[in-house]
């Protein structure tokens, strides 16, 4: 397996690239983005996961949130996948709705037909993709870390959350915490799973929490004028869910943030911060 | 004249506001982009101008270069025009080129049919936008620099060498420092002004200097990397108008960086501390 460079350019004294690579798990090309530290010119450095929310690609948390500063800084990498299969032969939603199909993969591994061909994200980010960065890039995988943004935060919380001994850290912006219990998340895990609800808990935070899953701790930024606050990220779910289990949480409600990058841009700093500690002792 | 709020966002503790309003300059609907600090809210600040590049609109310094962490903690607005007028009736280049047209408004008031009646975006920028943001917003404009990357290095330049009593502090990003001397500007100053090169002369930093313009210094960071750098950038025009003038000018070639908003991002704390170094003292 290689990754082949679409682009790449010098950033903050390390490398910004776009890689492309063959997915055995979606049968696509794939795409992502990586920044790498200065520091990784005399050893592997650690890994900052990046999920990105509804309609992104691997280019918008890359160009929009600032995090390459500080990251050059603290030695860390930063990966940024795609948030779904693309290319001939994907299926999309039938109306191209922006929050089901392309664009919106919601870290799953679907069952039902036509997405279970493609929609593989869950195998391309916990196996494959790991494994081709460690033999492929100057990164210390014993040191991961994952954060993600809204769909992304739905996606690093629960891929944390079933394999704690791979991460160190975890952390979300405005993530979708109750995938149940929301309008997209019901979309989305009746599309890929069907409408069995138990099949449903492997990939809501909340359910997992209440299964039994555990991790150190987490942090969690939420902007108060976010639109969607109410309808589907209610953070108070997340909330509930860690008082009852006893897992430790750092919930930040921001005042007057919405959902933009903007407000990831604001906050990114605090994120990688948290990262750092735990990645770096 | 009032300013349309498009969009508005928090962003480290201030706003990210598009506005839209009516331009008798050029006679459209024009855009700008403003990063209002939270200093603001306490009286107005300094202001400093971006000028953006090629196929740009205000959004992509906005969006990509992370001006706002410093511009916030330092207390300056951040204003970010088009690059050009748009709409309906604007005329466009005849083969749709990147370099000429719409994106491509190259900061001059064109004396030419058919980009007479619209492009005249040195009134606009000298003249209306100003008086505009004096009248609107929180703006201290005795305090004001500018900077731009590229077109909009160019236009920083030579807005500064024309009108040095308005500005404080002026800087660029791999300015087109000599469009009389390129393929870019000898296309855009033979369409916009004609084949008369004597009137090229107020639109060329390098010429600017030659007859006398002076500031009283300028940063321009350029990176080595950067592909225009020999057919159309051509630093070592400015370092020697500079030179022979006596115009102060510190020129870093920074190794390895291209001509992206990677190389933008990577500089552009150096350049805020520059000029608030001149707008704050």
């Amino acid at each position: 397996m290689t990754l082949e460079i679409v682009s790449q350019a010098k950033c903050f004294g390390g490398t910004q690239a776009t890689y492309q690579h063959a997915s055995t798990a979606t049968g696509t090309a794939m795409r992502l983005a990586v920044f790498t530290p200065p520091q990784a010119a005399h050893g592997p450095v650690p890994v900052l996961w990046f999920l990105s929310g509804l309609t992104c690609t691997e280019e918008n948390f890359t160009v929009k949130a600032g995090a390459q500063r500080l990251a050059a800084e603290l030695g860390v990498m930063l990966v940024a996948p795609d948030t779904s299969p693309r290319g001939e032969g994907v299926p999309d939603d039938a109306d191209k709705a922006y929050d089901f199909g392309l664009g919106a993969g919601f870290y799953v591994d679907a069952t039902e037909a036509p997405w279970a061909q493609h929609y593989r994200m869950r195998t391309y980010l916990e196996q494959e993709l790991p494994a081709l960065i460690s033999s492929t890039l100057p990164a210390d995988m014993t040191r991961q870390g994952i954060t993600g943004h809204s769909m992304g935060g739905h996606g690093a919380l629960t891929i944390a959350l079933r394999s704690p001994a791979r991460f160190r850290s975890v952390s979300a912006f405005a993530p979708i915490v109750s995938p149940m219990n929301c309008p997209w998340g019901e979309k989305a895990l009746t599309g890929y799973l069907g409408p069995d609800r138990t099949a449903w808990r492997a990939y809501d935070a909340c359910a997992l929490i209440e299964d039994g899953a555990r991790v150190p701790d987490i942090l969690v930024d939420q902007g108060s004028a976010d639109s969607f606050l109410t309808t589907q990220l209610k953070p108070e779910l997340l909330e509930a869910a860690c008082a009852t289990a006893g897992q430790p949480l750092t919930l930040r409600r921001q005042d007057g943030y919405d959902h933009s990058y903007f407000f990831i841009a604001s906050f990114i700093a605090d994120h990688l911060a948290w990262h750092a500690e735990r990645l770096l002792r």
